[in-house]
């Protein structure tokens, strides 16, 4: 079944049970975590309010106001610092290795649960913007320091039904032993196929662009933009307490 | 099934197949993951002698050596990289937001293969460990500039049926809304029942601590450690290239 998931980022209006979201988060906790911590928080989003507050943090998508439910997974090492202060215990989870550590085990409890809905039938978007705009989602969620958000996801019951996507050979993926460095024989090996669809030539042209590629470095993810964020993304950390 | 998944870390003598690990590695690609670019590598280690190697960077934990194979999941814009260097495009990858894009692409796609492979009855154990020791990892598999080693996996046919270990009740982890803070009271009802496991009693008095969380801040994850390997970890980070 798996070899089938989509993305879906347009819902039908039928609405997604606090019962069946709460079922699912629980059994995702199975999912490993760091010395059994759960060093993550999951804040639930229904009122239509909140997710006008949100959208601009996801550059205004459309399925973060059209989907029943946003769900914004944090890495939260909050909690267990509060645990250890109310237990004669000194904390020290305000560094760096520490967010990787939450931020780690966010996102793995954040992928298995979409395993989990999707087998229920729901559909997900993953929305990667979480950490371009972090500030934002912060102060609309109320996120107090040492929680800091990772990812963020909209559910809802699929009212699409879009076409597979391409992915790239898994011998582009797998190493033997030690990293097989990638040829100029090879990276053509692996990425004609995903230029040859017509898909992605459309993509080219309409941006004016040469090469695909150049879709993604002069256009989508430009190097002045993703040092601004990571300015942006190392300050907030400093600000959440983790730097 | 998923409510009984437990971490596996004894495993039979019995082969897990290339092409077994290859199906499911490819299934895995499913996964959401930034623009399609898929930011991560897989690097497999079944030689004894690179067990060895890796071992020490995983506090020597026996899964490394015990295990039939060892998979360790890379953040890697460096594919990407020279994908558009070779396509007349101008890449800017190397900074700290595309690090952490990458880690998250990396971390959902071992979750993903994770909880297929579980599906197929194998056992895996997460080591948390991998951003403990990153240069080591980094020498042993030879990762070059933009790969970052953010996870790794112990794979094989289960030889051990531990009991299923605990987890906080899941309104400890969901927000509705905004962030509800933790009251002391609200920290005793979620920690209480995991403090009063015969298990975890047993765990304190054999530190010589008085409370649980002691044990999680004076021995198994301390300040001075933490903030020491926080520092080795941006070190890394700078030298693989991605601050």
């Amino acid at each position: 079944m798996f070899n089938n998931r989509k993305t879906i980022r347009k819902y039908t209006s039928k609405e997604v049970s606090e019962d069946l979201i709460r079922t699912l988060l629980e059994k995702a906790e199975r999912t490993p975590t760091m010395g059994n911590l759960q060093l993550y928080s999951v804040v639930i989003t229904r009122e239509a309010e909140k997710k006008v507050q949100l959208a601009p943090a996801h550059f205004n998508q459309p399925m973060v106001t059209g989907a029943p439910v946003v769900l914004t997974f944090c890495a939260d090492f909050r909690r267990t610092t509060l645990w250890a202060e109310n237990r004669k215990a000194m904390p020290g989870y305000d560094n760096f290795l520490s967010f990787l550590n939450a931020a780690t085990d966010a996102l793995l409890y954040c992928q298995t649960f979409c395993n989990l809905a999707e087998e229920e039938g729901l559909g997900t978007c993953f929305l990667g913007t979480t950490i371009y705009n972090p500030q934002s989602i912060i102060k609309t969620l109320g996120l107090p320091r040492l929680v800091m958000p990772v990812a963020t996801i909209t559910l809802g019951w699929p009212d699409e039904n879009p076409p597979l996507t391409d992915r790239l050979p898994i011998d582009s993926i797998i190493h033997n032993e030690t990293y097989n460095d990638y040829t100029p024989a090879r990276i053509d090996t692996f990425y004609t196929p995903k230029e040859q669809l017509e898909e992605n030539k459309h993509f080219v042209e309409i941006n004016h662009k040469e090469t695909l590629a150049q879709v993604f470095t002069d256009l989508r993810y430009t190097k002045e933009a993703n040092e601004a964020i990571s300015e942006v993304l190392l300050k907030t950390l400093k600000e959440q307490g983790f730097m």
